[in-house]
């Protein structure tokens, strides 16, 4: 079985109306680019009437190369009383210069009234118009059935109506929409199923996630006879968010027996997820279906000792068919199994009843009574296993640090000063002191250590922290209680993540910056 | 129609499984109180015997007051080859002291032989054995028929035999599990109806999110006859997570005609989720259907000016049945009323209209953007509200304060010495000097602040501190970012928590130190 779906993705349009999301025009040509890599096969890439970056995308976008994806631009049908030919819209989607657009109309009766102020007939010639105009300048016309669910409900005929219209005007796909993302998947299947009997050109689906179900929505859209499937890739969008193509793909061909990318590309889908997600700047939820960095993390005893004897017991797909990895978690629930596995990259003779395997189980133990948890902090564990292992020499060392913060009131209201950090390292025999300062004296000390040790090693000034996590541990002490700081670091390829436990909070942030540089420099 | 559903959170046993979960003790207390409060009907809280934390749960669980949830403790069934009376699990599960256990049990045959290692009639001994042994004990059994689905698709005959010994030996609900959340709806609905067909018992549901679906499989499985639904509130837990609770409560109530909680309490279930993702210092994700920051923000100019006119135009609920909020994102709008609620404490002849009521909201909006949250700090709220209506003379200032903090190496070995803080407070026109040390800066300024003010208030010696939490929140500046400081305090008698934002940690702390001391002062 092998039946084909057409993949639509929208992050760069319908993702962009997400709360929190701005993509500059360089992060759209990126981002196009990594799409058409992975293989979707409409890009749709911004409304260049409503927003002029997107016009000015579609110009710099005539120079890309895509090997397979089609870029199209999106717009809404011509305004009322007005012809298709002078209609500002129409003319700024045109002047996109895409062989595919993208229009949207309503098909709820409610919209028709109360947004567009207009009579039903009058949406249908529209409708009518706009795709007929477009297509007569030589456009490939996706229509948007805008709330086709919300609008069956209320007015069943009437959305039939308006999609026969688009279909009758030639438009190449009629996309059904749930735009308040408010259906469930038996709604959306029998609607799907009555379009299905009314249509004869491509069906599409378009869903948001407001009611939790947009994934399930398109998977009930796709067995009811859609064959273009609309998402964005990795869910953003607005409100809660667009279906997202990351579930939709892996589970459209690993379970469901169709076509979509091969499988070599399907093995970079956690990989592109990532990529957008960094471009947008925002990051993705660990816990996301397939491509999360915990989508395959087992913790609890149980669990991991059951997919090391066999992965099925707990694992609903092979994490390398989306290229994602299993993660034994290392935690107070944890055994040697776990362990030995992170072991065996740093030495692949040592075996669960080697004495080292034990050793550090019991260390790792000993830590997180402490305060430890390196869980997260892979790149700590990874350095712990080193040193026991004698597999590891320090870079550096910190000689002495000093830090003062202080606040004065000033006119009568508090005055906070930066703060100051003095920082002496000792690398080999020689010795650098520096000082530096910065908003609070975590910062301060940070960019201390950094000052000195780029004397040695000009290449940290590649690396950049990108996440710093601070978590409060045994609460009864109150402001004595252990302090445990997760620190997240890049050198813009790789993402690495360490950890920092101490009484003082300060100290805590040093730990985890002295292990984070130590990774960096670990292959120097 | 008004059908009712029982409610099972299990937050704190599988959400605790989730990456980067780790409850204290006392968090899991604050929390059952939180969703008994809210209205579930049974809180499942932990595993006794895998986790001794658990245990030290449930002995000081017994001094909680809930009006109406019910605990319950999680075991597995008998070992193999042991008798119930001698199964350390077992005595484990009934010391936790709950009247309401669940047992977990295997309904896969891939899980008896590969897992267990016994026979698929071993494996229905135990279950029916362990059940009946718990029952012996006065015990209500919840069994969950862990991988039913899984199993059914394997051995359809053997899974329902497994439900079927369950309920033969008296389990009070037979929960079907998809513990990999590997299924879809359809399959869920076609093997729920199976069991219903076979069972006379209380039918229950429990789903994993690892296709994207355990919300709409949840539903499925209501329609197809369960009356019992598992879930963590705000979907943490192993993986990908479990169902969601703040997903599946509104989706039955508003839209499916199912009864579960009062509409008042619906209305909490936005502050309710915050509540338990602040404690457990997770982000509840923003765009999280119903209950997510942006699960009512209109970005689109089109999507802000139709809801503006009709609401129902790009909206599938009135937001504020679950109590969130809309938002429009370039003009915002508040929440005025739920502000109101609180000031009215302060001032009872206040409204919605009057013009403090929208000048502190407007002054929290902007202290929120600053980083600041009061969603789990009233007293921070209360002393805000108070200076905003002129009914608050603060009690003391802090003139200034240094801390000077420092590390040193000895004999090779970092060595990291007490922290030391320099405090001048005035109280009237006194001024008091002091200083002290402590382990960090935190604890050293905390001390020497007290210590100062208690020359002047010696009722101080009555409060101290009993929690800490620290949160980092824009994670994009790394250690420049700004730094949230949540502090619990109490009197003995009464507990009240207060919040500092900065982008210094020192900073913030004392920000929120500040507050908690004027609260214990504010009738002095």
């Amino acid at each position: 079985m092998s039946k084909r779906i057409e993949i639509f993705d929208t992050t760069l349009r319908d993702g962009s109306q997400g709360e929190g999301i701005s993509f500059s025009v360089s992060d759209k040509l990126r981002i196009a680019e990594c799409l058409d890599r992975f293989g979707v096969d409409h890009i749709e890439a911004g409304s260049p009437f409503s927003n002029p970056k997107d016009a000015e995308f579609f110009k710099k976008a005539e120079k890309l190369h895509l090997s397979t994806a089609k870029l199209v631009a999106f717009g809404s049908t011509v305004r009322k009383d007005i012809r298709p030919e002078d209609d500002e819209g129409l003319k700024a989607l045109l002047a996109a210069g895409t062989k595919y657009v993208t229009v949207f109309g309503k098909a709820w009766d409610l919209h028709v009234d109360c947004i567009l102020g207009t009579t039903l007939d009058e949406n249908l010639c529209m409708i009518r118009s706009t795709i007929e105009f477009l297509r007569s300048k030589g456009r490939t016309v996706f229509f948007d059935a805008e709330h086709f669910f919300d609008g069956c409900k209320a007015n069943k005929d009437y959305a039939v109506e308006v999609i026969k219209t688009a279909e009758k005007a030639g438009a190449a796909a009629v996309v059904l929409c749930d735009t308040n993302g408010g259906c469930f998947p038996d709604e959306i299947s029998k609607l799907v199923k009555i379009a299905h009997k009314e249509l004869h050109t491509t069906i599409g689906i378009h869903c948001h996630n407001d009611s939790g179900c947009a994934s399930a929505n398109t998977f009930a859209a796709v067995k009811a006879g859609c064959t273009h499937v609309q998402g964005t890739f990795t869910g953003m969008g607005e409100r809660c968010g667009n279906a997202a193509l990351t579930t939709i793909i892996p589970g459209l061909q690993l379970k469901l027996g169709y076509s979509i990318v091969s499988e070599e590309r399907l093995a970079t889908v956690s990989k592109t997820a990532r990529f957008i997600n960094e471009v947008a700047n925002v990051r993705l939820p660990r816990y996301f279906p397939y491509v999360g960095s915990s989508a395959f993390a087992h913790k609890g005893g149980m669990h991991a000792d059951g997919v090391a004897k066999e992965p099925r017991t707990f694992e609903h797909i092979d994490p390398a068919a989306v290229g994602n990895e299993r993660k034994f978690l290392l935690s107070e629930m944890s055994g040697r199994s776990s362990v030995l596995s992170k072991m065996r990259v740093i030495d692949g003779s040592l075996t669960k009843s080697s004495s080292e395997t034990k050793q550090i189980t019991e260390m790792l133990k000993e830590l997180e009574s402490e305060g430890y948890q390196f869980e997260a902090a892979e790149a700590s564990f990874e350095l712990l296993a080193r040193r026991q292992l004698g597999k590891f020499t320090p870079h550096f060392e910190i000689d002495h640090y000093r830090i003062i913060s202080s606040m004065d009131s000033l006119d009568g209201k508090p005055y906070t000063e930066l703060a100051n950090a003095i920082v002496k390292v000792k690398v080999g025999d020689k010795y650098e002191i520096t000082a530096d300062e910065g908003e609070g004296p975590v910062n301060a000390i940070d960019k201390a250590l950094r000052k000195a040790l780029e004397v040695f090693y000009p290449e940290l000034r590649r690396m950049h922290l990108t996440d710093f996590k601070v978590r409060v541990i045994t609460s009864n002490d109150s402001t004595a209680a252990v302090t445990r700081v997760l620190i997240e670091s890049t050198d813009g390829e790789n993402t690495w993540t360490t950890v920092g436990a101490s009484r003082d909070i300060i100290n805590a942030s040093v730990l985890a910056l002295n292990d984070s540089i130590e990774y960096m420099l670990k292959d120097v």
